[in-house]
């Protein structure tokens, strides 16, 4: 069981936990299997247990840019299920084939409805995490505006 | 009073944002004056009443790039006091004086474990604006892309 590992459900208690296995299936990976669409309604969360998971960016029609590569068990993808306006920010395809935990947008709204000490918890874990990806975002940006300055300082 | 108009706390009830008022206080802001700063533990919330605030992002040693301006009733800066490790992701400046509400980091950790409710919805709503801030961040950042795809293509 990989849930523990991924860090939305880190400091869960057992019973948490176990409510949460409660909502999850397993479900086989192939590869080249489109997990999920950008732009596409965010219906499912996925936790990695194995296999790989390549996420990708549109950067215009027909040109996608790799973001990164999820290789470990308990990494994550479709995080924008949590969060309204429930729509996936970015594309994920699985590039080898393996399994992962799998839940149901509206099992998670319903048991964060119910155990508010859990939806709290995840949420902390969430936003720790977007923060986390907004700064290294804000630094890849910060590349460019140095090259910017550079160029125009020479 | 603006608490109610920040999006962080849309969706309290009246209980909860007078337990929010029970710990904020209102202060002074003058022209020049720095609220926060980049890479400094985020031990403040602030939520604007009145005048201006520039967030800034710090580019190199000396450099800063102004990020946006708040004026608005309800606009917010620090929110990284709600969110381990605690540590400023931007500065931010008072550009026209006025008045803030502002809440201590070690108070709303308080609260927001005495009710997990209030913790819950003000983390949803984090959340929401860390997802929405990120995709916007991305958005730059494929101007560059697509800058370069056509020069690749020319």
């Amino acid at each position: 069981m990989s849930l523990s590992l991924c860090y939305l459900f880190q400091g869960l208690s057992k019973l948490q936990l176990r409510r949460l296995s409660a909502i999850t299936r397993e479900t086989a990976i192939e590869k080249g299997q489109c997990l999920l669409n950008e732009g596409q309604k965010a219906e499912e969360l996925h936790v990695l247990e194995s296999g790989a998971v390549e996420l990708m960016m549109r950067v215009e029609e027909g040109i996608e840019i790799p973001i990164a590569i999820l290789r470990k068990a308990g990494d994550c993808v479709g995080a924008s299920a949590l969060v309204p306006p429930h729509v996936y920010s970015l594309s994920a395809r699985c590039v080898k084939e393996g399994k992962s935990l799998c839940m149901k947008q509206a099992d998670l709204q319903q048991l964060i409805l119910e155990d508010r000490d859990l939806g709290c918890i995840i949420m902390t874990n969430l936003a720790r995490n977007l923060l986390e990806r907004l700064k290294e975002t804000r630094q890849e940006l910060k590349i460019h505006f140095r090259t910017l300055f550079r160029s125009m300082q020479s």
